[in-house]
């Protein structure tokens, strides 16, 4: 069987990781028979969003690792303690917390840093040969840390701009594809990339990401 | 296309609703291509428990509206605008925020007391022959509300005992079943009241209830 690590940024969309996303990824995973630990990294939020007005709680803080427990029905380990020889693959899934907490895309765009321990883990994967499957707004990780890569982004051109900035590759797929960079072992799914797009839609691009990452464990060294 | 109402009661298994099962309610909702839109009650949680260690955050408050947002993506509605009359049927998630927010049976058992909007909105769904589905623990809701009527909540013997002294009947199934209660028109299914059961089967199950409260809808006059 094999072992996953899925990288939780919060819990929910506005500053967090997006929850639909999150739960498809382990829905499928699941499905697979794939096992899966979640991580998140033990810092603050950038911000907390009150959900229901779209507003920043100004003041407010709260832990990205103990918020992404949530999710994960409180199985969570701070993403410090993940190598990448305990697993065959990584998820990231997306929501602004991919941009605010695991990166700061949200405020610098192709101008931004990558958490340490994200970027350490994007590049163990990476020098491992073990694939990579991100969704969302997530790619943009992939984008900075792993520059000449292929990604998905939906279809929006400002951050179709930044993924070039960095370097990188825009590849436009709709809601229910996913794209595979065969050479960097990246996999990708634009999801609520597209805002309107129905959750079964997003569920359904998600599978395709969570398959097409798996079919390359095992598969050998990237090219 | 059918129109239904989804009411959550928090964001996170142990002081709201139990994400996974609310995505996947969402999820085969979408699937099913019916409409839904979101409801929780304007009132603080009972609690606030730090999912990473289980513990109760003494002193912090939550808001179930607020929280339950995270789920909607935003779009979340207070529970008192919920009309039967705008609805073809009407869906309760579990999670501990279901026995802590919409009814007091994490503290008092048999003995609890059903939050007004909640008894109110299931008494008038009954009343206009609409279904109502419900997993997990949120069937209690129903046992208390409505007596009389056959619900599932897993195989945990002190539960079970509890639905009886309702006035209720307990049904036993397996997680990736549901049971319908025809002449209540009340469906319901374990979910994580199997803690242990995979993901996907836990979503599978959902999708039985789904599917069979659903199928209820336009079938006429309860019995």
């Amino acid at each position: 069987m094999a072992r996953v690590a899925v990288v939780l940024s919060g819990c929910g969309v506005f500053d967090g990781s997006e929850i639909h996303e999150a739960v498809g990824v382990l829905y499928h995973l699941s499905r697979n028979g794939v096992a899966y630990q979640c991580f998140a990294p033990d810092v603050d939020q950038m911000h907390v969003v009150n959900h229901a007005t779209g507003q920043v709680d100004e003041g407010a803080t709260r832990s990205v690792l103990v918020e992404s427990a949530r999710i994960a029905r409180g199985e969570i380990t701070p993403l410090s303690e993940l190598k990448a020889g305990d697993f065959d693959a990584v998820f990231f899934p997306g929501g602004f917390g991919a941009a605010k907490n695991l990166c700061t895309f949200a405020t610098q765009g192709a101008g931004c840093d990558v958490e340490s321990d994200v970027a350490r883990v994007l590049n163990d994967f990476r020098d491992a040969g073990k694939p990579i499957g991100l969704c969302c707004i997530a790619p943009v990780l992939a984008a900075k840390a792993l520059p000449g890569c292929a990604v998905t982004i939906g279809n929006d051109p400002g951050t179709a701009e930044a993924i070039r900035s960095m370097g990188s590759e825009h590849v436009e797929k709709p809601v229910t594809a996913a794209h595979t960079d065969e050479a960097h072992r990246v996999v990708t799914a634009p999801a609520y990339m597209y805002g309107e797009a129905p959750i079964h839609e997003v569920i359904e691009g998600i599978g395709e990401m969570v398959a097409s990452t798996l079919a390359l464990v095992g598969s050998g060294a990237r090219a």
